[in-house]
């Protein structure tokens, strides 16, 4: 059995042994560049570590993680471009380090450079996974539309918000561990079973990163507290804010809403109303509900439970973070 | 048999009947939109004539004369961001019609799209066709990178100019082509004879094009003439000129390639400069000379040459054409 570590390790060498044509060097240094900054790498190492409960070895599931990893770098090339987001894992974003028509082709060629990675899958699975993954990109490019959507929306309804994050970050997570258990040689019922335990993590994850961003320690989470306040993001608390406030209430946040002048008292005066409304203990419950949800569903997978706990260890980890 | 119109037909017909989601509407609705536009739609039909010169029926190439269509329909979408082009197909580009971001994005689904029919290819060819379609969109990519880098460049090399259409343009023929026949039963000697057809075929096309920009009847070839000289566009003609051109004429282009308010002084002292040079006469010389090499390697595919004579037909046509 490999652990996290070693999954992050395995991925970590694959991705420093890609060997990108020399020609047209523009195109695809930006690949390199962005593949080679430090991030969280959690996505292909679910596919390692879902092979592994199947199957001693994680090999054949080498290729498919590298088409996850090269996937969600693609999203991140062409969402910076879209956000106007100049920083990235610390570093100027693409179209900052070169230009905008440099992320777009350059992140064109890295959609289909995973792709190439995908046709690697051995054969007799092969449909099977090129379906599953064209269909969750599919998704993830309808969540990130209906993340710009509203941006320019006040009435986004929770399940609206549920149902962005859903396509936008967890069907990855499901996905990329069900194609690992695919590889490992799993059963359907298992698979679906590690799909939906991607999908309620992800669902998770992404409510705690909301929670984090007003309430985490600034000191370990890196970013400034408070930056989805400051660009009126539509997080699960603003969201539930909004459906559960009063009308006193919802005219404060709407007057901060529009307020761009003054962030320090912005980021207080809208956590007050956050506070007043428990959404963060609202936001905490439901994180929960969805974290037991995964827990359940990994339960059921039929493989001793032993080998289950690095991926349970990884999902307690994940949403006890502080960052 | 089945004949270039039937082909059109036939294509036109299974645009029609794709059933996008209808949420996130922003998303799909460019697909369409573009899609519906009228094109040539010469692409596809490649596809299934070259299944048609092996069986009988074209049936199992529809969804992979698809993926073409649409595939290529992507590389306008993103193309145009990059080029800021405003009109296309005599119809408003998506990112005008809608924006920028919509164009990155409904783009992106539509790469995606165009693997879901990849996808659909009969299991005995996947892989094959697979790899074939994503080693082709890379080169695409390819070209349209070195189609931007030469804007800025003025001491392209003839061999680089044709180089960067063969990546650009030609490659696509080639593996349409290929692609159909692979999914007609062709042996692999015949799908890389219908490659190399497809190859010099579209190199000749993109010299005739540029060609008819500048010596084109306008009345007939619907855009305006010398609309390539306005814009600088690196061009067979100029790249030979430039590359011909003693001390005295080169430095006249050069002062009209910095010349941006006389558009038909400009136009008619370019047009000069290449008759002085003979580049319409070498330009026609050469693009005869890759027709012909498309023409031998037609006529060396196992099969009947009276099967051969619509892509033959095909191929006078797109070459005597005025427009």
């Amino acid at each position: 059995m490999i652990n996290f570590e070693d999954a992050l390790a395995i991925i970590t060498q694959k991705i420093k042994d890609i060997r990108y044509p020399k020609q047209p060097a523009r195109l695809y240094e930006p690949v390199a560049y962005l593949l080679a900054l430090k991030g969280k790498k959690i996505r292909p190492a679910l596919t390692l570590l879902a092979c592994n409960l199947f199957k001693d070895e994680v090999q054949e599931a080498l290729n498919m993680a590298l088409a996850w990893e090269i996937f969600h770098n693609f999203t991140l090339m062409h969402d910076d471009v879209m956000d106007q987001a100049d920083i990235r894992r610390g570093q100027p974003t693409v179209h900052k380090q070169w230009d905008e028509n440099t992320a777009i082709l350059s992140g064109d060629s890295m959609l289909i450079l995973s792709y190439k990675y995908v046709g690697k899958t051995p054969s007799n699975h092969l449909k099977e996974l090129l379906d599953l993954f064209s269909t969750t990109a599919a998704e993830i490019c309808e969540g990130q539309e209906y993340d710009m959507q509203f941006e320019n929306r006040l009435d986004v309804r929770e399940e609206e918000y549920l149902n962005m994050i859903r396509l936008k970050t967890a069907v990855m997570l499901g996905a990329c561990l069900k194609s690992g258990a695919v590889l490992g040689g799993a059963d359907s019922k298992d698979g679906d079973l590690l799909y939906d335990f991607g999908i309620n993590l992800g669902i998770a994850f992404q409510i705690q990163d909301d929670i984090l961003d007003v309430y985490g320690d600034p000191s370990v989470f890196g970013k400034k507290q408070g930056g989805d306040i400051l660009c009126n993001k539509k997080t699960w608390l603003l969201v539930s804010a909004l459906n559960s406030a009063d009308e006193k209430v919802k005219k404060e946040l709407f007057r901060w809403l529009k307020t761009d002048d003054q962030p320090e008292k912005k980021i207080e005066a809208v956590t007050a109303c956050y506070n007043k409304l428990m959404v963060k203990e609202k936001a905490r419950n439901l994180m929960e509900d969805y974290y037991w949800k995964a827990v359940r569903a990994l339960n059921e997978v039929s493989v001793p439970a032993e080998k289950k706990t690095v991926l349970l260890d990884l999902a307690k980890e994940l949403l006890n973070r502080k960052s």
